[in-house]
């Protein structure tokens, strides 16, 4: 193999960026595209028109993920390359449906210039990952094909708008009782090219990453309750404050994965008390600690770490404490093998590029869990994402899909 | 005068705390009666029965203060002595309505005992004082008395369900373009009887306190912005988290408070998060601070210290910072003629007793504007107020009625 790899024309791909940002459109630059509704069936037929017109063999699955295979000479099991085609509610226009847009590219691109591969290659839209619509689907898409929904889940996952997954699926002409069909146990290998949604590859002047691992994450809730008492006619020394006691454990939790330094971080997004009134000592205030590190056995020292501070705090300020665990993933380790080629991939490409660890959590995730699995990222305007002021440039995009394209082709024809 | 002082059967009294507390009953305990309602005008209207059939004079002034008079045979201003009728929604039996019973009682045993005063003496039940149904009522009766009531606020201060006062008012009989009747210029002396809402009387063992200042209060609303960001792909190092900041910033001025000590308090109570959800650091934290001393001087110094820290910590934090006052209330320091009146008064009837500063703010602050003024507090179980849980015993109230009767005694008849 001495051919030089393939490129393409930023402007190209970058057409392909802006015709999917029509379904769901939000303003002038977001996406507001939420699984099973009608922009999304938009965007899914869309894909579906044009991956067939690449030559692909397209079909939609149990749970409606997209697959556009092309299919290998020696048969065996495929090398898949994609991610999510819905957004936040609004979201930007790069957030997922970038890796669709580039696995189905890639593919594109391999057949024209290579034609049959050895070992089949396919590339999937995913249905859903973002939680935008259903709070607690928790990647529905890669979900189904690793067999990770239950009997029932189609009942219990339900909107924010009170409807049941499964009556939601049925209403688009899905039965939520196949889901099963979803499944797939021949996938031999799981790339995904997303933005990276943070500013270290902006930071170090680099359009690429080669992605090593995906953070391990912990959802809790710490309710902390004190005793609810008048403002002016109940003296410091004697209150049970809760406030006072959560904005020290705010301050701790949040210092102390500032202090452990990259890549551990820890952040208080959502707080609630009770009866927040200015005038009343608060009787309780819950919030949400969401502490990520990509190392499996660090990540569980930070948690440790936070827990008996958080437990330390409450003794001391004599307030109840409770603390539970919500949500949770586990880190995932990226195939070594696979890092490895799209290190060497990235390098015939001539992009500059470098290896970092993901602070999201992403369908790759759960794909690993049936086969080898690494990511490619792109670098991200400000760091910024799940807002419409995302934005990756169409030259980066590009080094991106060729260094995807590169992979796939050493994968597949090599 | 070497009478021995008027005592009460703490059960009479008690009864009556019982009848008021049928008005707008809330559960077993707790009373739920904002001004105007139609059951706030019934506590009025028996209000008005009972001291009738005392034989005061009772009236209803232009905002629905309810006023019984004892008239003096040497003419000149009143001695007055009262409070609010109007709760919480829920309060409790005692706030406010057990300065007006104190009142009445008082003038009905002196008469009862010694006939026609040298001075005119009235007790008022005040119409309004707890800001329950509109918040921007600032004491509405003692307002009304003292003349802060500007043309137009009838249309401006509008209840929490969307109606001016001015229009509730008109619903049951009153004229809100007539609000300047209400005023009174000849008031010599202004007594209120509370319960304390506080804990120190109990935890020094004594029934009564005579009220030497009446805290200073300051609300203000902190904003902190930073920048909104994921929470797994931002390192902790680049983030502006305003979450951290407020954190830093509650510990900071509540832990002020703490070092200060007695009388010194601030709350936070309050809290506001933009977007609020768990894995996005927040854009925006916005909290209010409720901070009160009863020195003119210290309450300043107060404020400009939790100023400082606020600004320190938003540049060492690179947040932005906005600090707006939206409520103030000077301190009112009592009178101290009128505190070695009730000292004396609170000695002769045996009272175990200390002096001691309000936290609370109270219709006295604005009373204080027009006429000297001065305070007794009952000793509260727990410290507990503004909840159905909200207590005084019998034998402490008797002991508070008391002492207001012999100190109205001394300056109405001596």
């Amino acid at each position: 193999m001495t051919d030089s790899p393939i490129t393409f024309d930023p402007a190209v791909i970058w057409e392909r960026v802006e015709a999917l940002a029509q379904f769901g459109k939000y303003g002038d630059t977001g996406v507001a595209r939420p699984v099973y509704s009608p922009e999304w069936q938009a965007a899914q037929n869309e894909i579906t028109r044009w991956a067939e017109s690449l030559g692909l063999e397209v079909r939609s699955d149990a749970v409606g993920n997209v697959w556009a295979k092309l299919p290998g000479s020696e048969g065996g099991k495929s090398i898949a390359s994609g991610s999510h085609i819905d957004s936040q509610l609004p979201g930007g226009r790069f957030d997922g449906v970038l890796g669709v847009i580039s696995a189905i590219t890639a593919l594109g691109a391999l057949k024209e210039r290579y034609g049959t591969p050895k070992r089949t290659l396919e590339a999937v839209s995913l249905c859903e990952e973002e939680s935008s619509r259903f709070p607690t689907t928790e990647f529905w898409g890669s979900r189904a094909i690793t067999g990770r929904i239950k009997p029932g889940d189609t009942e219990n996952v339900i909107s924010y708008g009170g409807e049941p997954i499964g009556e939601v699926m049925r209403s688009i002409g899905l039965d939520p009782s196949k889901t099963d069909d979803a499944i797939r146990n021949d996938i031999g290998a799981w790339v995904e090219l997303h933005i990276e949604q943070g500013p270290l590859l902006e930071a170090d002047g680099l359009p690429l990453g080669v992605v090593t691992a995906i953070t391990g994450l912990r959802h809790y809730t710490v309710k902390v309750t004190g005793n609810s008492n008048h403002a002016g006619a109940f003296p410091m020394d004697l209150r049970r404050d809760p406030m006072a006691a959560a904005a020290e454990m705010i301050s701790n939790v949040v210092g102390r994965a500032a202090e452990w330094g990259r890549p551990a971080v820890t952040t208080v997004g959502r707080i609630h008390v009770e009866p927040n009134f200015p005038a009343i000592v608060p009787e309780t205030v819950e919030f949400m600690i969401d502490a990520r590190h990509p190392d499996p056995e660090a990540r569980l020292r930070l948690y440790a770490e936070h827990e008996a501070a958080l437990r330390e705090i409450a003794a001391r300020r004599n307030v109840e404490i409770e603390i539970e665990n919500i949500k949770g993933h586990e880190p995932y380790i990226c195939d070594p093998k696979l890092v490895e080629t799209f290190d060497r991939a990235a390098q015939r490409v001539g992009a500059p590029y470098r290896q970092l660890t993901s602070g999201a959590v992403h369908d790759a995730q759960r794909m690993g869990a049936i086969a080898p699995a690494v990511m490619l990222f792109v670098r991200s305007k400000d760091g910024r994402s799940h807002t419409p002021a995302e934005y990756s440039s169409p030259e980066d995009i590009a080094i991106g899909v060729a260094t995807l394209t590169e992979g796939l082709r050493a994968l597949a024809y090599e």
